[in-house]
């Protein structure tokens, strides 16, 4: 039998066989870095994804991991008999599930609200049920256009619940108040992360995201698209960072009843984000410019200070160095495209 | 067969046999008021209720009404073969359906969502199916604790998203972000109300709102109790205003892709409500003061230029009227209390 490097700290204070933790969206950008890292540390991965929006090569690369299993399956709809079954064996529950980029979540919008409220609710009770500790991760989208920088947890946000991002944002923020219920009611232990703009290796090109878009397009040579005149601010946290962070968080022995934020604190402008991708690629490809989306955020920089003060937590990885390894892993990707396209055609 | 005073003109123009309504909540307060004059104006009505926070009476009074249908169902389940059968029938669907007071809405939080958010797709899914047009009663409370006043619909509201009036507000918020991706997508023709304090006859004496509480205190020679230093502000809409309000917007030709904040603009304290409950009850009861709720809100008062413009709707009962006609409510149903008791003993 493997040597138990992880001892699971349970609320019963007991050490635990196997950690078994449910991962929901584990096929995707984060939650496959996620899968990676708990597989990692010894820990058992019980992935459950629709694959909607996974690239199935970030789902390929996690089976052919020891002590990973993987169940397509949509969270909104109740939990299949074999996840239930395992309950008694389950630790730690994840949810990463839902489209987080405006045109994947707005393809169903209804099918958004549901994953993120119902979904939640189906998760929680799972963990209800197997007394396992439950993370959400939620967003910086539960601020909507803040109207004060950098957004600490206590800002109750500018959301505009009638628009079309509203399916995400309101979402998250009723699954937040879902988790917070069963955290108050002493249901199950919650921890509810906040995370901002992240980037890194596994991303979708097709996700719509800044940093892929503006990656793949000088990759390929295509014009180079900025939303407005580029003056808007993000704030970019490398994935391992961001897994590091998800990963303190659900371990911390807090009482879990507030929010945490996770992300970068170093703001930049989409015209510097700009500036780096052209010096990494050395496109000269034109910039073309496009109308904002509506309810773009004009700002967003997170305030990491209970993050720091909770879980000793900072992001480590320069953007400089993110991007130069996410530009690596893009090429070696957009490589295979036409490979791949060949090969079924 | 009885007289077409009030024919239909749906999305298709026809003039339908028999206006249908499916009223959910409607053996609630303003529920039961609103049942009542769909079916004095000839239509009939198919009312949901749990009768989780419905007064029995509010429905018997309902069922000895012609062209009046009760069935017990909780939205946030699947809505009942009998009720998708008629759909074809269906001309209007009308989602009342929530307990509205923190005393009732926080006693199971879980099921607080699930009803705004589960419950107002099925009745959604409902209207699609069935091409009927739907209303959402959605809430002030969207506006959460309010920092400009009075609130009109573009304010996007200082809600907390974690606290222990979340399930409630977000809940809405979530349910309005529904209403509206049905709309945009063409799936239902919609409106949304948003309800500011409404007050009269078939409120819930245990409701734990203010009006039904100061009332039923100075009726009973209780101690009067207000929570705070009283000096909080509340605007309070006459029932019949309400009613009429929903009904102008139901019916109104508009293209539904905005709320309309319905309420009484004018705005008083906690204090001189009480003031005016003295002065009719003439009880000299001692006033005793509690704590606030977490999140009261300190101001409440609608901005109805929308619904003014948009409806031609304003509300027409004074303060001094409807608290007298609520009184006497109150003073017959007090009246009742002991025989009742007395009956089952």
């Amino acid at each position: 039998m493997r040597k138990q490097t992880n001892p699971d700290h349970g609320p019963r204070g007991t050490v635990q066989p196997l950690a078994l933790n449910v991962v929901a969206g584990g096929a995707g950008f984060i939650g496959s870095h996620l899968c990676r890292a708990l597989l990692d540390r010894g820990d058992s991965v019980l992935c459950l994804d629709t694959l909607q929006t996974a690239r199935p090569s970030n789902l390929r690369a996690l089976e052919g991991q020891p002590r990973f299993r993987f169940i397509r399956h949509d969270i909104s709809q109740p939990l299949p008999p074999e996840v239930l079954r395992l309950a008694p064996r389950i630790t730690r529950v994840w949810n990463l599930a839902c489209p987080a980029s405006p045109p994947h979540y707005q393809r169903d919008p209804e099918h958004t609200m549901l994953t993120n409220v119902v979904g939640t609710n189906h998760l929680l009770r799972l963990a209800e049920t197997a007394k396992a500790r439950f993370l959400l991760t939620s967003t910086s989208e539960v601020y909507g256009d803040p109207e004060i920088h950098p957004q600490a947890e206590d800002y109750r946000g500018n959301v505009s619940c009638t628009g079309p991002r509203a399916c995400y944002d309101e979402g998250k923020r009723a699954a937040e108040a879902l988790a917070f219920d069963y955290a108050r009611a002493g249901r199950a232990q919650v921890r509810v992360a906040r995370i901002f703009n992240t980037y890194g290796p596994n991303m979708d090109p097709s996700d719509g995201r800044v940093v892929s878009n503006l990656i793949c397009q000088a990759l390929r040579g295509d014009e180079l698209t900025v939303c407005g005149d580029g003056s808007q601010t993000r704030s970019f946290c490398y994935v391992s960072d961001m897994v590091a962070g998800l990963m303190a968080l659900m371990e911390a022995e807090i009482d879990g009843t507030e929010p945490v934020n996770l992300g970068n604190p170093a703001e930049l402008t989409v015209n510097e984000l700009l500036g780096h991708v052209i010096a990494l690629t050395g496109t000269r490809a034109p910039v073309v410019h496009r109308p904002l989306p509506v309810d773009d955020p004009r700002r967003r920089r997170p305030d990491i200070s209970r993050a720091r003060a909770l879980l000793d937590w900072a992001p480590r990885v320069a953007l400089a160095e993110g991007l130069e390894a996410t530009c690596a892993w893009f090429a070696e990707e957009l490589a295979s495209e036409p490979a791949a396209a060949g090969a079924a055609g």
